[in-house]
């Protein structure tokens, strides 16, 4: 029995649930009409092992999504409201108890608020009892109404029609249909605490309508200001659901309804957005948790992408049925007793791609219908990832710097004005006061190192113009550059054999530099930097590893020095304070007469001096009394009380309170926005915080010196090198030897921060500039030597201290969904800016000298320990000490096994120890070579490790063709074979556990 | 078609499902057999809203569960192993996949480990497979074999009886069948890292039993020494699933045994326990992932109690399918695409009992076997408790001392040997150490405020022979007696009123004392603890909270005034070194002659002691000065170098390493062992640390001081106060008004503590003694007030810390189950020991003045902390700063709104603010009537708060009984209305908010 009406196709009752539904008993028995029902269960469940075909669902399922393929307007976001109805003394009442957009918000019982969004938990029983309800309610299709009155006299009018309804009931219904719902709205917390004055006694008289109030036509104020707006993207449309039960119905009344054009239905939703599906489920009493669990149910199907598209496509109730039935057919199931289902569980970190099952769906049909199940051929291909565009050789000279230029000419002016942004303030801020103490630190060790050939000026100076430079025209202007430990061992090296062999150091450092340069330039040339591809993870992590180490432990390193500055009298007794002192005394060469010049200014003391002089000894400060070349005698002058005490204080308190303000983001407390500044601003608040502790106490802690006059640091050198003038003329063909070895230094150096900070998982979108990189650096080698100052690289530790502040997040649209991380703001003015500001440094003196040492040197602790924190190594260091079933639940875990984890770790710990050896020998200098041992450590790995445990614990190495084709057959074999552990790939990515920041 | 076989009951493939089970088509159409599979499967699903009687699969489970209601033995725990076949270059061979006790532990598929115990997510699909394998394959019940090789030849036998096997395949499965599995054994971490020298090269090697050879009768040695043995309950059967492929078969050969007997299997699986049921399926190729999906959900199934009642008792094939079908009905199912279904569930903390589920059925059965539902009774009953034993009233004089002596008594010996524990060993260093530093804080504060008639000296002897006598006789020996600040204000105020009208303190307050006695007799005599029931969370909390910030406030306090007594020189100049001194000087009213004396000793001194006086004035130390009568000048004289730096580092030191260490048992290194004796001895561990670090510095930072003599601190007084000899004879009548001050004050602190230690969630099993506790409380006060030492009641935070470090927690059973909190260790030992110990610490000085002062003080602070930790209000108070999304998904929150909530907390607060206040001043007398007021606020709460939103956040007070029957009236009609709330009290408790310990 079909019954055409001129809205549209309305398919009502078919004959067989006629007799059910109008109460009276099944006439033909459990295998009648009942069954018919059931097969298509049966056969919903996808392909059995005892049958072979798709089922009949999957068929209608994949017909209608088929249809909708070639269509762009898929689906809009649906927003889905739940509405019961409850009596109150005032009589019957709807009011909102649920709402969905991609995950379940309930209305707390009595807490009158959201429930936080979780994953739907339904039983089983629910959706069987929905599915009855389409099979056996009114469908109505593409009915055309325009307001809810009308919607519900045509529903009323079908169904007594179709004598389903008795017509005295229809007033009643409707009146109870048009009732306006009461939603609850979004308050926030300060309204909360505002209103609780007021709140004691009209405890019951807040925003609720006038229950049997008709639902009104145009939208409320209340739903205009409603906050949840802004989650619902502007296109969305609803779905209301509406369930209850009344005492005038002797069995259920059930619709479901699709309008032929989504309407905006007034009052009827919390928020104004047209409506399209409508379901509607009133029966008599003592059934109310039945009825809400069905109104869960349409809601949960509702919500699903695959139901939606069937939905909107479906011709009649057997589509609805057939998409139901996929639903079911691909549903998850909790065994009883061993889950407890009123637990909320929260929407996991990531999820199936919604198209993925679509077009699975889609292909199943048509390979069904072609006849042939063709392999899946988009599955994930796990392991080696193809080479990325940008290291690709074009076989041309300088055909990669080329192609460099070429990528990122078009970004140029976005570089600037993507800047635009509060977080670029924080990040310059907190690089800017990394840089400045790099800068301090190395132009002190090589001023140290090279006699103050190249100093602290020659440090800021050189800092500034590099990386200024750098960041202007580079291609990865996110680098930060900096002096680095092997070139500082470098410059020692050289300066002492310039000086045994009487060498002008400057000269002979201008021609490495040239050489350097031009090895630079060949490099280029040659495209050399396509090698990097063998910097895999493993060589990566070990550079980064090491560098960070390093970092921690030259602060831990300074901190102790600065122990050493202040001497602590451990000694020291309360009791014998009498006991203490230090004072000046002239004996042996005291220069008296220096003493009397000192004394001279002092008024009307010319005829008294030799009376005054023995007092006066005593008057003298520290340096005064070494002026006049007095020495101090006591069990007091070696010893500087607090001092060393408040600077591990300082040191620890920056460090901790770092490290507490940037997990601050993820703390429940106040609101996201306010976490999110606090977060960015971690390291400044935390250097502010305790600079102000500091100021506020008015020790005398060690504070940051900035150069404060314009020149050179030596005086015997000016700001330009004559090549030739003071050396032999040889020297200059000499110092290729040299040369060989910095350029193996800088080009790993440089490199190995390239990748790192060029890693697939920050989503760069600009490209990377492996050979401009490469480029500017070499160019950059002439500048410096030529002009004298410190050669520089890219810094792998603060580069990504530089990333990691510049991080995009998304804000989250439907509640439940995780933040996505979008990317790195990638631009040039945040670098520019730090190194503009590290040259005008020098006449920023008078504020930079408040902030101590010590703060400083907790900055770089955090620095170390922040980017030693994201990478895999440490988390495989941390496996050794857990019992194997407290370890985390890690991808490579599941497929290798432990003994194998454990032994490539313990390899890769033993490489680090012995890089560590040889930096801090002398053996330094051939550190980048030892770099290059690495990679050939790694390749010599693949005898022990399995390429599939390589590929989880590391990437895999670039091979020849045909080795490559090999592999791809045998993986492609394996992949078959194990079908599980496809399904895990299918959703996760390789690396849940690579962290996308330093954090 | 029925076979009936003399080993038992076998139903043998139902007439309609041969047919299929053949290979043939069909023949009967969609509506045919497979419909009567599907027809069972709607029933299955419960009661509908559109039919009205119990399915007929609900009532066979019914049946069979009430046939064994009365048997006393239960299905035993089953074990449940899932070994697959997998085709190896030698041969086919079966290896164990997954494992469940409760929940699944899968062997990685790489990793060759266990996988964390997880929930089973199935697919419904799998579970509809497993229904037709049930359905349409082999079921042999009470199959009577005692081997393995006997069960597979009755089984191929039957199959070829029924013509489902062909003879010529059955050699070529009983040789699969028989082939022996390879087991996933559990090595330790060691073992795994000791493995790793050798594992490079032999990687294959290991283990592995040569594919296909037969199955051993006898177990094997790796089953006996599997450690997993000791998971499993010693009467536990196991349940084998057999699953794989083969390519001899064409259609799947499917059996599900249960065995007459449970008999051992030989190497069958991993452990040697008998076997009951077995299921096998073995089908042609291209279906691997499903028959790995069906073992599972065979596996799963097998998991649950109610289906492992219904194997044990089935009769026939019908049986188990209904067990299935009402396994189906009580699934919780996840929707497709917003659940990704490999991701693995942990485990949930709290479980639905399976007893409540069985008995569910079985009333739900019964009722429709008698024709009507009665409502359920054995609702769990949320709201006001019943009053506990301990606190109904007799109605006679000293009934309830007597119940409580009578109800302690048959506990007295076990309080001691219970107390044989290493546990016990660290509470008692931890408690002790409080103890000592309570009993020299408050010692010190009494002598300043008495003029020393009580001193440290009277604290500690007071403090042992008090405690050890409480801990002896108590009701409840956890209790720790300690002074408390009000008492403190009391014995001030009386001090001075004794002196200002020049009355004998130590009498007066004598008197005072046994008034007190006197009162508290009356109070245990009347019974009037039985108030106590009006000290709900409300008023606890407060006091819990005001107690714990005044242990936090006086930590910083005293370490503030450590900081004064230790003055740092801020505007130390390091350059000035020279400047600083101070030396003795004799100016003034010096005392020379005792100078001489001083010096007289020195050998040879006589002649020249004119000329050695002014060199010696200056070689004086502070105390020599002083006592010569000289006094100290110089600008360094007021200062004492980094001592309060150190101070503050031990301090903040202490206190930080106590919460490391304790939060050390969560964290996931080291083996549990390992990490629960860190967490046990975590305060102990940091006071070592740093009495390590302190002694190793050497600093002169304040130590311990312990009195090392043994007599009264004030050499006026004796060891006994006599009642009357000073005063006139009227003050012992006037002693009545403070006395009863006082004794309101004791039974607050008292009582209030009692009840704080008393709560349900400590689960103390050998009850409480309110009354007892008060009797003893009383009688001590005569001993006290007669020998002159100070009083004694219960200390909250001490007490709370006390019970912490006696918790009991099981040991975990089945991987995955939570460890459950299993009460207190009750006892009186370390309580004795700990205040013995505090007895002898007299004689411990030596040792205890290594301990500086601010680590005890860090401890004090721990204290608090850890206090405050454990309530409520705190929860409540930290709401205030969350926004709502954020906020934690507290039970009380779903029921109350958070307005109200908040005006909850906001009153408690001011509450508290109030108490702090009148603690800080004079008025701190009154404090105890305070406290009172406190129950009467909570009282007038009634008139603001609803009494379900009361219940939620706090206790409901006892009230007249007519008013309580309507309560209950109108409560339950609530639950009648929302079931939904219903179903969420039935297994969470009411407060998974509520902290069971301290921390």
């Amino acid at each position: 029995m079909k019954v055409q009406v001129n809205e549209g196709v309305l398919t009502y009752m078919e004959a067989d649930a006629v007799p059910e539904a109008q109460g009276s008993t099944n006439p033909t028995g459990p295998d009648g009409p009942q069954s018919r029902n059931s097969v298509v269960i049966c056969q919903a469940v996808g392909q059995s092992i005892f049958t072979s075909s798709v089922s009949s669902a999957a068929g209608r399922v994949g017909f209608l999504l088929q249809k909708e393929e070639g269509k762009e307007a898929s689906c809009p976001v649906l927003f889905i409201q739940l509405n019961e109805l409850f009596s109150t003394p005032d009589g019957l009442q709807w009011k909102q108890t649920a709402r969905w957009i991609k995950f379940e918000e309930k209305v707390e019982d009595g807490g009158e608020r959201w429930s936080k969004p979780h994953i739907t938990a339904l039983s089983l029983h629910s959706l069987f009892e929905l599915r009855t309800c389409i099979k056996k309610g009114m469908v109505l299709l593409d009915l055309d109404a325009h307001s809810l009155k009308q919607i519900v006299e045509k529903v009323t009018a079908t169904q007594i029609d179709a004598h389903a309804l008795r017509p005295e009931v229809r007033k009643k219904l409707t009146s109870v249909l048009l009732c306006t719902p009461q939603h609850h709205t979004t308050k926030s917390q300060l309204r909360i605490v505002a209103e609780l004055g007021a709140a004691c006694c009209r405890d019951k008289a807040h925003n609720r309508s006038d229950p049997g109030a008709e639902i009104s036509e145009a939208p409320l104020k209340e739903q205009l200001k409603n906050q949840f707006q802004k989650k619902i993207p502007a296109e969305a449309e609803v779905s209301n659901i509406l369930v209850g039960e009344v005492d005038f119905l002797e069995k259920p009344f059930i619709a479901f309804i699709r309008l032929q054009e989504a309407v905006k239905l007034g009052a009827l939703t919390e928020v104004a957005f047209p409506s399209r599906f409508l379901f509607i489920l009133l029966g008599p009493r003592a059934k109310v948790k039945a009825y809400h669990e069905i109104g869960r149910a349409v809601a949960t199907v509702l919500t699903d992408e695959l139901f939606q598209r069937v939905a909107c496509q479906a011709q009649d109730r057997e589509d609805l049925v057939a998409g139901i039935d996929e639903f079911l057919d691909e549903l998850t199931v909790l065994p009883p007793g061993k889950w407890d289902p009123t637990i909320r569980i929260p929407p996991p970190k990531c999820l199936p791609s919604p198209h993925k099952r679509i077009s699975r769906h889609l292909r199943e049909w048509k390979s069904h219908c072609k006849g042939n199940m063709s392999a899946a051929d988009d599955r994930y291909t796990h392991g080696h990832q193809p080479v990325s565009e940008e290291l690709q050789r074009t076989g041309r000279l300088f055909g990669g710097l080329v192609n460099d230029i070429r990528r990122k000419a078009p970004w140029y002016w976005s570089d600037f004005y993507d800047a635009l942004n509060v977080q670029c303030f924080s990040a310059i801020l907190y690089i800017y006061l990394a840089t400045v103490t790099n800068a301090i630190t190395f132009g002190g060790m090589l001023g140290d190192a090279t006699d103050n050939m190249q100093g602290v000026l020659e440090s800021f100076l050189g800092t500034a113009v590099a990386g200024a430079v750098f960041c202007l025209f580079a291609g990865q202007p996110l680098t930060i550059l900096s002096s680095t430990g092997p070139v500082l061992v470098f410059e020692r090296l050289l300066f002492s054999f310039s000086k045994d062999y009487s060498l002008d150091y400057l000269e002979f450092r201008l021609w490495i530099g040239l050489w350097v340069a031009f090895f630079g330039l060949i490099l280029v040339a040659t495209e050399a930097s396509y090698l990097v591809q063998y910097f895999t993870r493993f060589t990566e992590e070990g550079f980064c590893a090491l560098i960070s180490f390093i970092f921690i432990y030259d602060a831990v390193k300074k901190m102790l020095s600065l122990a050493g500055s202040f001497p602590v009298n451990w000694d020291y007794k309360i009791n014998d304070v009498t006991l203490y002192g230090c004072i000046c005394n002239s004996s042996g060469t005291g220069n008296a007469s220096m003493l009397t010049e000192m004394l001279l200014p002092a008024p009307g003391s010319t005829g008294m001096q030799q009376g005054l002089e023995a007092a006066n000894w005593s008057l003298l400060t520290r340096t005064e009394c070494s002026r006049v070349g007095g020495h101090l005698v006591g069990n007091s002058c070696n010893y500087i009380p607090d001092i060393t005490f408040m600077a591990f204080i300082l040191f620890l308190g920056t460090f901790l309170c770092s490290m507490t303000l940037k997990s601050f983001k993820t703390s429940r407390y106040f609101p996201t926005a306010l976490r999110k500044l606090v977060s960015d601003f971690s390291i400044i608040l935390a250097i502010l915080i305790f600079c102000g502790i500091d100021a506020i106490l008015g020790l005398e802690t060690p504070k940051l010196i900035v150069p404060s006059e314009f020149k050179p640091t030596n005086s015997q050198r000016g700001w330009v090198v004559f090549p030739l003038g003071v050396n032999p003329w040889w020297v200059c063909l000499v110092s290729t030897v040299p040369a060989v070895l910095v350029i193996i230094l800088i080009f790993m150096d440089q490199q190995i921060t390239a990748v790192i900070l060029n890693r697939k998982e920050y989503r760069l979108q600009k490209g990377a500039g492996f050979h401009l990189d490469l480029f500017c650096v070499s160019l950059l080698m002439i500048l410096t030597s030529v002009t004298g100052l410190p050669w520089y690289v890219s810094a792998t530790v603060i580069s990504l201290a530089h990333m990691d502040s510049l991080k995009k997040e998304s804000t989250t649209s439907a509640p439940g969904e995780q933040p996505k991380f979008l990317g790195i703001r990638e631009q040039r003015l945040t670098g520019l800016v730090v190194f503009i500001l590290t040259g005008v440094s020098v006449f920023l003196a008078p504020v930079l000298k408040y902030i101590p040492m010590p703060v400083l040197y907790g900055v770089f602790l955090y620095m170390g320990v922040a980017a030693l924190n994201s990478i895999q190594f440490m988390d495989r260091i941390q496996l050794l000490l857990m019992p194997t079933k407290h370890q985390p639940d890690f991808m490579y875990l599941r497929h290798v096994p432990l003994r194998r984890v454990h032994l490539f770790t313990l390899i890769q710990m033993l490489c680090l120890a012995a890089l560590w050896i040889l930096k801090s020998t002398v053996a330094a200098i051939i550190f980048p070579v030892m770099l290059l041992a690495l990679v050939g450590i790694r390749k010599a790995m693949e005898c022990i490790f399995s390429r599939q445990d390589l590929s989880w614990l590391d990437d895999i190495m670039p091979e020849d063709d045909r080795k490559e084709e090999e592999e791809k057959l045998q993986r492609s074999q394996e992949k078959e074979e194990s079908d599980s552990e496809d399904s895990e790939f299918t959703y996760q990515e390789k690396g849940p556990e690579i962290n996308i920041s330093v954090n």
